[in-house]
């Protein structure tokens, strides 16, 4: 039981191979006395009543409980009935009356919680030094910084004392500590989450996020706390697919090398090098751009007023008992008094043109790839600067809530220093599938074991397609591809990758006149061939969007598969194969291209 | 020449008639010298520059340029290029460098601009009187206010000295002068008209608006104004789809006795009564509901916050020069600079909150109706107290851009008293062609004069059913039709009616089992009938969704009509119609319904 390894997948193993949850839960307990670190942790929920959970679970069933028997923690400015809240400030503690909307979900969904965890007071910080309780440790090297502001958090998933922990993300507390204790820190889109029984941050900037030992199990977690609440006003009603593949040629937005920032950490940049690489070597298309807008709305987010988000939680007392709040805090969220509602305004239409620009940078690419902190930094550098590395280490998570964008950090592999080395992909609203089946794949070839645990990645099969209740699958034979110019179109949309797959016989395919975008057309016709195509998921909700953008003489109607089975794809009208070219003898669009390419060093 | 009415109708007759658009520019300048009110604009411009647009315009071409030949006027808060925009404010007065984009929108569709209006100072009051030029006179009795903050724009049109003028609309200024001036003000979605080239109010509220003698007219205006535009950060992308054929049966939401205010005014709620009379007997279905959260979103745009992004406009003239600045006005923008960065944002999350509320109250209504105005106030009234009547009049205005509501102001009739009766028509974002629509209606049955002019309302043919280029038709057999259980689905999907029709013969209805809410399944079977059945146009990026919503064993498949043509519609499959009931017999369902709750009291 010392050994068995606290990922879902190991632990649902064990529970098949007849481990009972309450040794599990014991195992916690004892992981959590020796681990020698009282900083972890503000609350440890009651041995008893975490055992208590454990046997009202009932039989072994990952079906109706995906998260059965599986042991988690939560930040202290999250609420767990009859638990303090304290946010990481004594003086503002509270019993709280009921479950967050999340944790009640989890519990639900058969998790144990059994613990709240340490952080950055008020959950203001990148760095995890800014508690009044002791700071816990990097789970990795004591003298770095755990990270913040969700620090106990991660340190406990690191160190494997529980599967998963809740954190919260509004700067990048989400992703910083993730980066710092190797593991994985999935930062939801903002509203898919639940707020309620949160203290909050910046309210409307804020998400609840979720550290796990891997990708699966983040994402795991995620889809089982997500859902629309009513009573958040900021709630957003986000689809949560089954974790499936990655398209195989993403586009991938990454800062140019003026605009990539490493305070002169050059280890740090050949490591971000090197996970660009893996990335191009799995398929990838990475396409370099100009940072410098995302840095701007950056800035923001301490700079300027959004830090009075902060200030209407915590002004109240700071105005009663200013020495109750930390000093370092109290001099960051003390500036927003400065900020008028002229000032405000002021912020917001800035903001909206800066996220106009961002929109406007991002289009035809699919995912960013960023690095997620520039630079390691230690405690005695936050000694004796509390808040210019801060500052430093959101170089790449400070703009991603306040554009929208959902994001997830990942292990890449170990730095040439030993240092663990991460990046963090960053797609747009509702698109955390897309960024957790890509960053899956990252960890896999990183081959690093999790946190600092020493425990490595579990095999896991390729995820099985599996469609939605609210999809349709549509095959793809031309540009809209992955990696071909259309393909962002699925992607925007909502598309996942299902699978590549081939047509019946009995198709032909010809290259069809005009372009950019240069398209081919499918018609059937008994003397033809198979056809390449991929199988793309496309929510529902988005297929009559996506059909508009077809223009004759395309269409969508019906493909047979060779398996017989038959799907929405494209094809095309007869009529619009004047001066069209038979190229069925290629076997599909993307051959085709390959050989033209080859030819003649363009698309004919 | 001096009998022209300008409603567009009629102005478009006279120039296939052979009339010249130099004639009626002329005609234009000769009745605003006519007029005897120096108060209406603040410049009018140059009749050569006019004449000169009107030479341009070549030969006429009503498709090619829906607005050929249109004389029109903007409010001084939007840019005419190389004109003078003040926002009735001389010392902020700048030489505009470029048209509007909305204005630059308009004369490509070959209206003619004639004036900039007066208006309450930097759009600030909706009673019209708080301007240092002449004050306009109300069109209609000059003891009344004209109202504001578009004063000018309003009594232009309605005095027929123009065909149709913008405002703008941030509180109510847009339709509380067309209530005055017995005109139609239609207030669009908030970012379906650019405000670049606009003087702002409140950025994130603000829409420009749409004077007109009729909603036909409006509406055209609007079309042709409308567009998505990238250098305005607040622009948003709204379908504007030719005005249509409003629902027979809508549900239209109204404040029940205890919320209806009119300030003791017995004649205006009789008026109000009167119209809600007409929408029940044109088949829609009156629906009360407590309106206080609706108050209480309105009590913030003054009330609250929002007064500083007023003051971002004006605070830095105010703090250089503050006699420049109308007193009124400085009084209600001094007021922002008591509000901080925190009472802003914790201004949002009440907004946010209150946004829920609303939304919620507004389940199953398609559209709301209130009276534009409670009451009526004189410009004595106002001298006596600058503020107060002016709060009055904003009862049923000022919550709906907070909301994201669209709307329409529109004359129904004189009141017992003389004075013009009128109602709004209010809509979630987006649906502006339904509240048109509905509006429209209601305009044709109040059998008023239009404005101050005497011109009847011109007959126009019953709109012709149209489709959008990204529309489809979808046939609805049951629930789904016009005032059933089911038919908000179709509308809140932007789903625009389109006719009632039958099927072709060789179909059967049946009774499903199950409910509420009770359906009907359609099987083509051809020993069955011609069963009713109603055409509605959906927007091709909603039919997904649309079709997620319908649960099996009904479908979307092919409908055959009476006249040959095939539509998508509702159909079911054999295996849904155990215990269902053959009700071919009836013709449809809405005759079944009537059939059976005659019988029965209630749905069988």
């Amino acid at each position: 039981m010392q050994d068995l390894p606290f990922d879902i997948a190991s632990l649902h193993a064990a529970y098949e191979s007849g481990t009972k949850p309450g040794d599990v839960v014991a195992e916690c307990y004892r992981r959590i006395a020796a681990s020698g670190d009282p900083g972890i942790f503000i609350t440890l929920i009651d041995a008893e009543k975490a055992h208590a959970e454990a046997a009202r679970l009932g039989p072994f069933d990952r079906v109706a409980k995906p998260l059965w028997g599986v042991p988690f923690a939560i930040k202290d400015n999250i609420d767990a009935v009859d638990e303090q809240t304290t946010a990481g400030c004594p003086a503002f503690a509270y019993e709280a009356a009921a479950d967050a909307f999340t944790v009640a979900k989890l519990r639900a969904a058969g998790a144990i919680l059994i613990g709240k965890t340490n952080l950055d007071q008020f959950a203001t910080g990148l760095v995890g030094v800014r508690s009044p309780y002791p700071i816990p440790k990097n789970a990795l090297d004591p003298e770095i910084v755990p990270g913040g502001s969700s620090s106990g958090s991660a340190v406990a998933v690191a160190r494997g004392l529980v599967s998963f922990a809740l954190g919260t993300d509004t700067a990048g507390s989400g992703r910083v500590p993730a980066a710092l204790n190797n593991i994985v820190g999935l930062k939801p889109t903002v509203g898919a989450l639940s707020a309620s029984g949160l203290v909050p941050a910046c309210r409307t900037v804020d998400t609840i996020s979720v550290f796990a030992l891997t990708v699966e199990d983040a994402y795991r977690a995620f889809q089982s706390a997500a859902g629309h609440d009513p009573a958040d006003a900021f709630s957003k009603a986000v689809t949560t697919p089954d974790l499936g593949t990655a398209p195989p040629h993403p586009t991938i937005g990454v800062p140019d090398t003026a605009s990539l920032e490493f305070f002169g950490d050059a280890v740090q940049a050949a490591s971000y090098a090197a996970a660009l690489d893996t990335l191009r070597s799995e398929g990838g298309e990475i396409v370099e751009f100009d940072f410098t807008p995302f840095y701007r709305v950056a800035e923001m987010l301490y700079g300027g007023v959004w830090v009075a988000e902060r200030h209407a939680v915590v002004g109240p007392l700071m105005d009663t008992a200013p020495e109750a709040v930390h000093p370092v805090i109290r001099r960051i969220v003390g500036a927003a008094t400065k900020f008028s509602a002229t000032d405000t305004f002021n912020s917001l239409y800035r903001m909206e043109a800066l996220r106009r620009t961002c929109e406007a940078a991002m289009a035809g690419i699919d995912l960013l790839c960023v690095p997620t902190i520039p630079t390691f930094f230690t405690v005695a550098d936050l000694e004796a600067d509390p808040i210019g590395p801060n500052t430093k280490l959101g170089t790449y998570t400070n703009f991603v809530n306040l554009l929208g964008l959902c994001g997830i950090a990942v292990p890449t592999g170990t730095r040439s220093d030993g240092r663990p080395a991460s990046v963090t992909l960053l797609a747009r609203a509702g698109q955390d599938s897309l960024t957790a089946a890509l960053a899956s794949r990252l960890h896999r070839k990183a081959r690093v074991t999790l946190g600092a645990t020493g425990w490595a990645l579990p095999e896991i099969p390729e995820p099985a397609p599996t469609l939605g209740p609210d999809e349709i699958v549509v095959a793809a034979v031309g540009a809209h591809m992955s990696g071909l110019p259309l393909n962002g179109e699925l992607i925007r949309l909502g598309g996942r990758f299902i699978a590549t797959a081939s047509s019946a016989p009995g198709y032909r395919l010809y290259r069809l006149t005009g372009g950019p975008p240069f398209r081919p057309g499918l018609m059937r016709d008994a003397t033809g061939g198979a056809i390449d195509l991929e199988l793309w998921a496309l929510p529902l909700a988005s297929f009559g969007a996506f059909m508009a953008g077809i223009p004759a003489p395309l269409g969508i109607g019906t493909v047979t598969l060779a398996d017989g089975g038959t799907v929405n794809g494209f094809i095309c009208e007869s009529a619009g194969l004047e001066g069209a070219t038979d190229i069925t003898e290629f076997g599909g669009w993307r051959a085709y291209l390959a050989a033209a390419t080859d030819r003649q060093g363009a698309v004919p």
